[in-house]
């Protein structure tokens, strides 16, 4: 089962990899951007058959692993 | 306008980041992960109001600037 984890910034969180690319677009001519924000994407494959298992131990994943819950929040989909 | 991209490593193109991330979850004991594969995801505020052309210009930045073409590919969801 195919599992793909979303992590960003909180709103209000620094994210000086997202200026950097704004100020090198904007450097490049692209003016139409008005603001940026990087995130991670993890992509999980799991021996899991069931959906609702998957999801499970993926949000146990986010929480003890994969984000810093202090500063990013995590979105979790099941591909199937 | 809300665009996002999503960067990945090509199929074949070593992952150390994915690799990294792998085995610290094994090492905590989840052992129903089967491989791990970690990309970008980064979300754009466009002052463009129409799709395809919001489109066009977030291609651009790809193929100039977000996405090392050669190892990486890129999706771009508009998200209006």
């Amino acid at each position: 089962m195919q599992a793909r984890v979303h992590i960003s910034l909180k709103p209000g969180v620094l994210d000086p990899q997202g200026q950097a690319v704004e100020s090198a677009l904007k450097r490049l001519g692209f003016n139409g951007v008005a603001s940026v924000r990087q995130g991670k994407v993890i992509d999980l494959d799991l021996k899991a058959t069931d959906k609702a298992a998957a999801k499970a131990e993926v949000t146990k994943m986010c929480e003890s692993l994969l984000a810093n819950t202090v500063m990013e929040s995590y979105a979790i989909e099941i591909l199937g």
